[in-house]
């Protein structure tokens, strides 16, 4: 029988209404002749409830009982779905993640999956059972510990069940309708797309469009899984939401998909830097051991400067304003020990990033000056330039982003299908 | 090393303070040399609320889920104990029932233990683990799916580890700091006991003193397992509680231990019953298949009645007041059948039920004529008498209770040590 992976998150199972919902679903799924893997996470607010009071207990927790405690949210909830399945007929039993068993690393708190053996599950669809409730987020390492996978951790269970199972598609049930050209909150242009390809979904994940975990991401890519977002809230049917395909599935030539951005962004830029061989390594090290999350880096033409009888440069780059203080810290102690050297260092705060994401910019010329001049024609002044394959992205002033936004998404005339 | 096994009930580690609280008495036995096994309840009203669930989602639940949802809550406590035990420097971790495997039967909401293998945890304990805390209530099956044990399960669990791991003593902290001779709110003269048999903590439990669950009171009594009963809230040493032991570890000669109660009785006469071989079978078996927990039973002389050309007779018993209405109904059933005859169902529901209880009387004559004669004093008129090798059960008026059981422990001095 073919096979559907469905995934719902905390807000779509947050109390029993909503889980009978979910369970609506899953047994239309059924009745369309799918066998079905679901995969549940905590009902809303109960895994922050555990957190807390492990933080409350030991600050420095041993993760390993972390793992036990947290974890157990998601029982609950495949315990509930799977009764629920059975109030409407649907033969449905749940598993936690050792019953599976989902063998993990040993890294509590952040595991990894090992193998999903796939015998267990089969046996009971051999039985004649229809739906395997699972309780995302979790394993169980070698020692036979409860792990958890961290962040997003149900999302990546569910596209590692659709692996190893071979599952027709892994919907993703959450709480908006799929993925859109850009923030409808900035414009109300903003158009939802029907697909869109897995190294685009990537760029917009990271970019900040917090729909799907980029790590779910990342692992639907290398297994091919074809991914759909879909709103639990919605009445959903083969057409729901977006699907997150390989490229090759993407018939319609569109050059840009998406228009991305992220608020609050800091420019620092360190002057009058010595030039040498090695000195991109010298600061951008203790910046990430420091956890500064750089993102654009540009690097001016180096000069001889007055005063200086070695070639110097100035080095600019841009990450979270949240992390500034720690990379003036960092810096400031790099040139403390004299591993770098440099005449000062000056921050702008105010900054944004947008960026324009689309596999078509590989084959299409002229994406980035129809940026700019889009950009140029509304005034918006660019302080720094990244471009990468499928993306370029510019840093401005954080008062023009939504302005910025909304010229990208009409200059690249977003709001027309196709 | 030597070991204990320590149970906190739910009201015990109701909260984080609690849980710290309890996991400080833990830490004094372990600095006085004791290994110990800890057993942990649910957080008070957690069980509830996913019992709460459970019922909501699907009245006619299936055993197996339900076991899967309401066993997390002992999960949750057992981690939170470990982490509190670790914050103080004892070495510690949590075990859930399938860690350890704590092996049942299949019978899910009931299930009994098969066998609790001892190597993994005496494997941690001989890396220097000195605690182990075990999350209460539950197990798992041969087919690999969470049971659990049903009411007082974590008592259970708690005697059962005892038992399999040779533990020096079995310590019940709970919300009272012993078992006493009578309850204190009836008479403030009622005693706390150092000591009680398990025999007579058998009749004492059955008879309404709700601190400890039969089962693991017969568990302890099969395998020895001295069980001492304590307040989590007091400040405890090696003297605290009382101790639950064999009648050999009972030097003091006492004829009553203690006085007990069950206030809500119905007494229920079948009036002129045709008295025949298998008569008592043909009324008591459709009772117990109704769920009826017939307690005290007489049966009158058996006489040629007027009108009657076979012996007839009248049959009493009595039941808690709540299932009089399903003990007629099973009644009337079994007339309607042909299965019994008889001419009436006289129903008395004031009725209370007081027993004096200990394992002297076995050699001690007169106790029986010593309880009615202090009940004759206070005019308290007996309905029915009921007695065993260590008890004497008297039905009467439920108005005379407070009055019959003052005037027992009066009769017996049990306000006086010895």
């Amino acid at each position: 029988m073919p096979l559907l992976v469905m995934k719902f998150g905390g807000t779509s199972v947050a109390d029993l209404e909503r889980i009978r919902n979910a369970a609506q679903k899953v047994r239309a799924e059924v009745a369309r002749g799918y066998d079905v893997i679901v995969i549940v996470s905590a009902m809303s607010g109960k895994t922050n409830e555990l957190v807390g009071w492990v933080n409350e207990t030991s600050p420095l927790y041993d993760a390993r009982e972390y793992d036990a405690v947290v974890s157990s949210g998601e029982n609950v909830t495949a315990g509930l779905m799977a009764l629920t399945l059975q109030e409407m007929d649907v033969p449905a039993r749940s598993w936690q993640g050792w019953q599976v068993p989902i063998q993990t690393t040993s890294a509590h708190g952040a595991a990894r999956f090992v193998d999903i053996p796939r015998a267990n599950l089969d046996a009971k669809f051999a039985e004649g059972f229809r739906v395997a409730v699972i309780a995302g987020f979790q394993g169980v390492s070698a020692e036979g510990r409860i792990t958890t996978l961290g962040r997003g951790g149900s999302d990546t269970t569910a596209v590692a069940f659709a692996a190893a199972f071979g599952a027709e598609r892994c919907d993703i049930y959450t709480d908006v309708d799929g993925i859109y050209t850009t923030d409808p909150r900035i414009t109300s242009k903003a158009r939802k797309l029907d697909r869109i390809s897995f190294e685009e979904m990537l760029e917009l994940a990271s970019l900040g469009a917090k729909v799907l975990q980029t790590r779910s991401v990342e692992l639907a890519m290398r297994y091919k899984v074809r991914l759909r977002v879909l709103s639990s809230f919605d009445e959903t049917d083969e057409m729901s939401g977006t699907l997150v395909c390989d490229e090759d599935e993407i018939m319609e030539s569109r050059v840009v998909s998406g228009v991305a951005y992220s608020r609050e962004e800091a420019k620092l830029t360190l002057v009058t830097v010595e030039d040498r061989p090695g000195i991109a390594a010298a600061i951008f090290g203790p910046l990430a051991e420091a956890g500064v999350n750089v993102d654009m880096i540009v690097q001016n033409i180096s000069e001889k400067a007055q005063g200086h009888d070695r070639p110097v440069t100035d080095m600019t780059f841009s990450c979270p304003v949240e992390q500034v203080a720690r990379a003036r810290k960092a810096l400031e102690a790099a040139r403390d020990t004299g591993a770098i050297r440099y005449d000062g260092l000056e921050v702008d705060e105010d900054a944004a990033k947008v960026s324009v994401v689309g596999i078509g910019m590989r084959s299409h010329a002229g994406v980035a000056a129809r940026m700019f001049s889009a950009l140029a024609e509304e005034g918006v002044n660019i302080k720094v330039i990244a471009t990468s394959e499928i993306k370029i992205s510019v840093l401005i002033d954080r008062k023009y982003m939504e302005l910025a936004v909304q010229a990208l998404h009409d200059a690249f005339d977003l709001d027309k299908t196709g």
